[in-house]
């Protein structure tokens, strides 16, 4: 499975604000799944959750997971990041929520009540598919 | 998390042809994640491979998956199922694929020469979710 540095044509594809799945995993070992908004800055991706969310504590747990990336108009096209969470933050001011709510809504995020985390993963191997053929 | 049997606007979402990630557990027992077609039957997912696919090695060492459903038009609407593919079949005459296929593309599967495997996942909990708060 190809290695970071990812090329140009995924780089672009993950600066989109595009449908996303993150999967963690769960006390037993078990997969779990959310769909998820993400960011992306050329090295790592942000993903951003209610302090309560249980992906949360999977991420403190075992930092090991998988976000899979799919083109908004057209998912056939898709890219997976195998990665791992290496921080984990508090985001006591929304900058981070509000960075991935103003990208895939242009408004600021309306719950300034709940504690929002954020965690940043390092993406380790990745695999880009369209159709039945790899991408790019 | 709630258990089976999945309420009707659930059931109904699944049975919609919408974009969906599969996640499986790697041999070093990280999550591997990969968008995918499904269909539903009202009990068990239906899922098809090419018979190369690491997430059916993926499968048949571990049958653990979680499936986000998203829906179409709106992906803050998701559906996750946690489940087992509790039967794993090959699909010599194709059919799988060509059910799986009319129904995300109103064709049949062009590609009649690699040979095709088929998973069914039976739900043993779920979880829906809407903006931010839970659905249905």
């Amino acid at each position: 499975m190809p290695k970071p540095p990812l090329p140009p044509e995924v780089d672009a594809l993950l600066r989109k604000a595009n449908p996303a799945v993150i999967a963690t995993l769960r006390r037993d070992g078990s997969p779990h799944t959310a769909a998820t908004w993400y960011d992306w800055d050329g090295e790592r991706l942000l993903v951003n959750m209610d302090a309560t969310r249980l992906r949360l504590k999977n991420m403190r747990r075992d930092p090991r997971v998988s976000v899979t990336v799919m083109l908004g108009s057209d998912w056939y096209r898709q890219v997976t990041i195998f990665g791992r969470a290496t921080e984990i933050r508090d985001d006591p001011e929304f900058k981070d929520i509000d960075r991935l709510c103003l990208r895939y809504t242009r408004r600021q995020f309306h719950n300034r009540l709940r504690a929002r985390i954020s965690a940043l993963i390092e993406p380790q191997a990745w695999y880009g598919w369209e159709g039945s053929t790899h991408w790019p």
